[in-house]
């Protein structure tokens, strides 16, 4: 169990962290390498240790929020020993790299050690959609998930604590991909023309209760890639590609830029050109690795 | 009220439309210009016209489905009497201005008029999820409601008969966004290197989580798109140009195609040379019209 917490930095995200352990009514206690960061979180109840080896023998869970992992290495080398036996829940933004030499540092000296990361801003943090994707041994996971549940949505994404970082910048993809389809279609709406004069705000509402379908195609799509069959059934991509000139004909219409578009037609078309016109949307991922498809 | 409808145009989708109006327990008139599509639906119960005008004057409410506008105009036309007080819904897909005229068409002769278009293939039509969009009088809409819910998910998106058209575009932009983002993660967790060796249906899971998060920066972005007023609070966009880096590198190292990175990399960092390095995502828009910003 894991009802007492540290907090090892407290720049903007560790501070929101400490607050969130604070407000779900978790003993926190708090550390930062420079002095005068923890005022604010002592008046809603957290202790400030004085050196970093008090602040993680309070605890039996730490959590990092550090700069970099080169500060991370710097502070939790020294009390390795105190560490051994502990959980360390590290979320420092880094790369697979970086996770998994931690990982073997950790295995050395016997620390619980789970990587982590967090795909929310700080004014995000406590919110029930503030989703935390962890790395790392599954009991470890399971025994921390109750005390991480105080930041948000705590997930488990597997044993390999390279795994939430490479998530990381996948998810991003997708939150851009997202966005710009979405401000693109903004665009178009707002345009000028028959049709075209609907408030951003309008318009989200529909768009928002498209995403539900968008999802139903994302997960119906999911299996194919892991299978490598992609039957196109009613809406193949030589639909797709009929449909993508549509939009480069409105967007180019509408003064709407035709970056979007081009890049759909592109990955698209050169995939029909190999002769999977009757294929899944699935079927593009072979065509965003370079060299093509095997 | 209409609970009595006829489809004319049985091509894949119109007879979609006919099978489930017949599921739903409406009493369904059929017609195909080309006899022999209707077997199938005669067999679960609908009633074959042998003239479009015979299936019109069937029904308080036609539905219409052809391959394109101008065989609408060829069908109704004649017709124009037998219409005046009746309704229809028209689901060809054509442009915005075809939608205009056809309405013209329609308030000459006193047929009560919905444009209409249908965000799913004909294998999704009668599900939860399938998505219809309606333009035209709100009042038509009301009354037909109830019908058209046995199709789907009716939505009504203006009083202006263009607009669905516009917002097919616009949606379908904001499809290809989301699964080419999603496409380019699951390359990513799925290539060689620390963390990926991801399987899609694995990743998924998660991306599916993570959309939910996605929704509510689109949603708390839209007005800021009708105001003008991007304030980018803690995830302005020059923090979104940094991670945009850190998505084009991982995709060189993993071998994953670096269009996508680069569309966002060359529009965010447009903006942030413009000086709106402190703004939101939302101020994007501007920079997605042709000429740029105002």
């Amino acid at each position: 169990m894991c009802a007492d917490v540290t907090v090892l930095g407290l720049g903007p995200m560790g501070a929101a962290l400490a607050a969130a352990f604070l407000a779900a009514g978790h003993r926190t206690t708090v550390w930062n390498r420079t002095p005068g960061k923890a005022d604010a979180l002592a008046a809603q109840g957290a202790a400030e240790a004085v050196t970093a080896t008090a602040a993680v023998t309070a605890s039996p869970l730490t959590v990092v929020c550090l700069a970099t992992y080169d500060a991370v290495h710097e502070v939790l080398a020294p009390m390795a020993g105190e560490l051994a036996g502990r959980t360390v829940v590290n979320f420092t933004s880094g790369s697979p790299e970086h996770a998994r030499e931690t990982t073997a540092w950790a295995e050395r000296h016997g620390v619980r050690y789970l990587d982590g990361v967090i795909m929310t801003t700080p004014s995000g943090i406590g919110t029930p959609d503030a989703l935390l994707l962890h790395g790392g041994p599954q009991s470890v996971f399971e025994d921390c998930r109750g005390t991480l549940a105080a930041l948000g949505d705590p997930v488990h994404v597997g044993t390999d604590t390279a795994r939430p970082s490479v998530y990381d910048t996948a998810l991003l993809a997708l939150m851009w991909g997202t966005l710009t389809g979405w401000l693109h279609g903004a665009a178009l709406v707002g345009a000028d023309g028959p049709g075209g004069n609907a408030t951003a705000t309008d318009y989200t509402e529909v768009a928002d209760r498209w995403t539900r379908t968008v999802r139903t195609f994302m997960n119906a799509h999911a299996p194919d890639i892991d299978s490598g069959h992609c039957p196109g059934a009613d809406f193949p991509l030589r639909l797709h590609l009929m449909t993508m000139d549509i939009l480069a004909h409105a967007s180019e219409l509408r003064g709407v830029s035709s970056g979007l578009p081009e890049l759909f037609q592109e990955l698209t078309g050169r995939a029909v050109d190999a002769g999977h016109g009757d294929d899944s949307f699935a079927r593009l991922i072979e065509f965003m690795r370079k060299g093509g498809p095997a």
